[in-house]
């Protein structure tokens, strides 16, 4: 039998303690669609999605990253990576077909940190209404239709108080992940590790916050623009919506632009992400970066974030 | 055993009538590196390209696309793949070590049509001389050098009198490509066919060509932009340099960007290419375009090639 | 005293034979913002826009641009030039202030073309409501809030059986415009002429074409962009919402990036523009292409206006 | 007789202590065209540029910039407006013909401040060598030959330990300038004014420094780039060359987005410029900013300049 795989990041799942103004941030400043709204929870996607959903909003009493979706490659993966995980100790609980909408079976676990992660396989393609659908054949709904109107979700960067080398080794080891890019402090711990499954340099990331109390935090979650340009309109666009922002810059680990956006309703961070460059060598070496270089590594050029951690408020995982 | 697998498209072989004015096109215009030049060889790179190279360049009587080059996923899998292709009835040529400069051990064969496909694993990673170098461990070269500057290699575009179709079936049988999007005729052969083992919608397309009597010409062959910006500055330096080209426009299969330029030295067309979507979906349902659709599907908007294929000559391959 | 002075083209006065689809066009897919309407009259504007209007839309029998607005530089400017072209024998006829809702006194007379002009002063700033000024207090509104999204008002060009030089001499002599660019025919008529009070290459333009038996038709009005990149974004959307389009490409004469777009309710022309050069000298010597040179004027690299008239048809200005 | 007129920003006189660095960050690096060299002076310009030089470049014992000349309307001008400021007491300073390449009669003179302005009208407009002319009849030179490639000059900002106002007076009595927009300090002075005479919103600014002992500083100098992907690209440019730079960012003031760069020749500061707004109003209202608000003009978004004054030296001008 062959090794279980992942395929691509799927989805996230928010919970927000002021929905409304999640749903306004989103989907009106964004620019996200909505698939459909059941049970309280509203399935949102880019227009370049494939997929049902990519991000689920939902109200709560404490805004934080419920689950963070992995579809894997083939349906009998699901159970393959059940049976691997709790051979390992990890406990696994089943999700039943349709909890999401959407959505087959599934089950979630939480990596040592406390982060949640969901593995599925099956999900509906759900096309767009008619009238919002594009002309094109291989694309979901019209572009352009309102605000920042990114492409695609793109990836996840956790937070904790647990170096990232310690992830890095659980991805590799448990779900078939590769090690891109590593900023490693000089006692050998990784500070921040970039990791993919596709050649994207990063589907997840990792980043180590010494001054953080907990181990299961998000950085920010990400969705793609096509050009830069695009990026730049977007940070017109958040500035007239009184959205507080840092960018747009360029990173030097994954050469790729950013800007990030604050949710004012949960307060996570939205990472509006393009450029960059992708991985195609099967034998990638990953790019090593110290200390000394990790501001570099971090800022290519431009508009940062503050390095005070106490000036970048984050959301529980 | 696992079956071999084929991780990404490497490099063209070209032979070109007038090698200078073919060095000037793709060094000086389109701004690619040279490497090294090596027994009349010229190794070239884009600046964003990890391998030694990813174009050859060598005078020849006739201009042609000699060989094109798939990398491996693994060592082993070069053995593996002549194995099976042998197995197959096919015949394949070794070529030893360092016959092509940087490259391991390769085997040739040519396709059904006679295109030859070139296979290998072990391939030098040449960094840029330092003074050229990038500030960025994760870049090879300064981007930005010279000309329109293109990142990396991209996708091969063959044209052949045999419908596509058969060329799909011989790629995902032998080779494990993923049928993308494809032109089907009303009898239910391919007039074109894009196929990927990368999350690109193409690593190779397929276009039937029935005023042709040659099975083994190029339609094209292409290097990646990051920005449909740097696609618009692309024309202004073309068009200053006297070179003949069609777009930009837009395509509908892949949704991405393009310009058709000609090398004045070897009549082969280049692509420059950028935007499009990904695919990382493991359950992709091949889209599939009528003749009625085929139109959108080639050119969603802006400046297309000419109908009549006796204004648009190609090389053979 | 001193001579009157035009400072800048003010506005179009269209009328539409289906209000409604041009209304649709205008304000949700290119996304001019109203101001007002009254008595039938629609008052748009683009977001950096300054003044109360610069395009009115009403329903009638036929579609046509009823008259194209210049705003003088001095309030007294508008008696002056109503005293000098009476002189010259041209008729006036007064239009009241409010008539057009924000604007004072005007009149309008006819080039000999018949094409009409109006000549006015005094016009409202009208601040955008305050759910949708933009933070900036140098701009009108906020930017990007629907469709195409363009800036502000550019030039218009005029189709007539007159050729280009007649327009050329009147609006110099009697307006003070300045000759910009030319394409002289070779009997030393000019096929095109565009001209400016402006460092805009053009304000107007006038085309020759002698296949008309009209002599004040209207090639197109035209919206400014401020990035090359818009206009791909434009094309998208144009595409997405079924309108039919030339372009993009980039003109030689005024250096400029274009888009043609037909106003399905009017059948206007509009001309999406960006790029383009200004002319700060004061002795600037106007461009003369000749008909060898006349392709690669209108057209430096992109995708074109067929050159059959009657692929193009225009309505009465 | 009519008064004399400012028509447009002619050149900056640019001194270097290190003139070999200083010619290569503005030839390699920014990618201006040396027209010729003199008598140990350079004449550069950019390629949209249409005079002989708009920067000239020599060695000096102090970095400064030695002049900033502004071309007049009519050649009559020139003695018109040395005979009006002698009239107000300021004393000139005639420059031969010749004296500076491709010049005719000018003179100079000295702002109360120290600043040195050049007065010229006649100016050769040399055409590029025919193997770097652009195909285009309205352009000097090929674009995008080297480097960042601006594409003509934009304006200069001076800094003084004199409050802007008083510059502003000047300029608007003596030079016929038009205020666009200013910062206002609580007792009316103004910490900022950006004043011109063509629809640029500014041709020149002036920014107090109350840090700073000397009224006669050069805060920038600046080139403009006609879209905003090309300022990402700059960015690229300039960090791969290991220069020192803020941005991109946006003013508010303006509208425009920036790129500070500091020439390690010279020590000058030049601001690559593009996008904004363009004033065709002959009635503009000067934009008053406020402390409170003086934040968001200087900076709608991105990276800026450190407020520390120490951490931005600059030259005397």
């Amino acid at each position: 039998m062959t090794n279980p795989e992942i395929s691509k990041l799927g989805h996230f799942g928010l919970v927000s303690t002021d929905l409304e103004k999640s749903l306004w941030f989103f989907k009106e400043v964004i620019g996200l669609e909505e698939t459909e709204e059941a049970d309280g929870v509203h399935y949102l996607r880019a227009w370049g999605d494939f997929e049902h959903h990519t991000l689920t909003l939902r109200a709560g009493e404490e805004s934080r990253l419920d689950h963070i979706a992995w579809r894997t490659k083939r349906p009998e993966d699901v159970d393959a990576f059940a049976e691997n995980l709790q051979k390992e100790g990890i406990e696994i609980n089943w999700v039943e077909e349709g909890t999401e909408r959407g959505q087959g079976k599934a089950f979630r676990f939480q990596l040592p940190s406390k982060h949640t992660f969901e593995i599925y396989f099956d999900m509906e393609k759900t096309l767009a209404a008619p009238e919002t659908r594009s002309v094109l054949k291989n694309q979901t709904h019209k572009s352009w239709n309102r605000g920042v109107s990114p492409r695609r979700i793109d990836h996840v960067n956790l937070l904790s108080s647990i170096p990232a080398n310690e992830f890095s080794d659980f991805m590799i080891q448990h779900l078939g992940f590769n090690l891109r890019e590593y900023v490693e402090a000089p006692d050998g711990s990784y500070l921040g590790a970039w990791l993919s499954v596709t050649p994207l340099v990063h589907d997840i990331a990792f980043s180590f916050d010494p001054h953080s109390a907990s181990t299961h935090e998000v950085h920010h979650i990400s969705y793609w623009l096509d050009n830069a340009q695009d990026l730049l309109r977007a940070a017109d666009i958040l500035k007239e919506n009184g959205i507080e922002f840092k960018g747009p810059g360029k990173h030097g680990i994954s050469q790729a632009m950013y800007i990030y956006a604050i949710d004012p309703g949960s307060g996570v961070r939205l990472e509006i992400f393009t450029n960059g460059y992708l991985i195609f060598e099967p034998d990638w070496e990953p790019i090593r970066w110290t200390l000394d270089e990790m501001s570099l590594g971090f800022t290519y050029w431009g508009d940062q974030m503050d390095n005070n951690p106490e000036n970048n408020p984050t959301i529980k995982a």
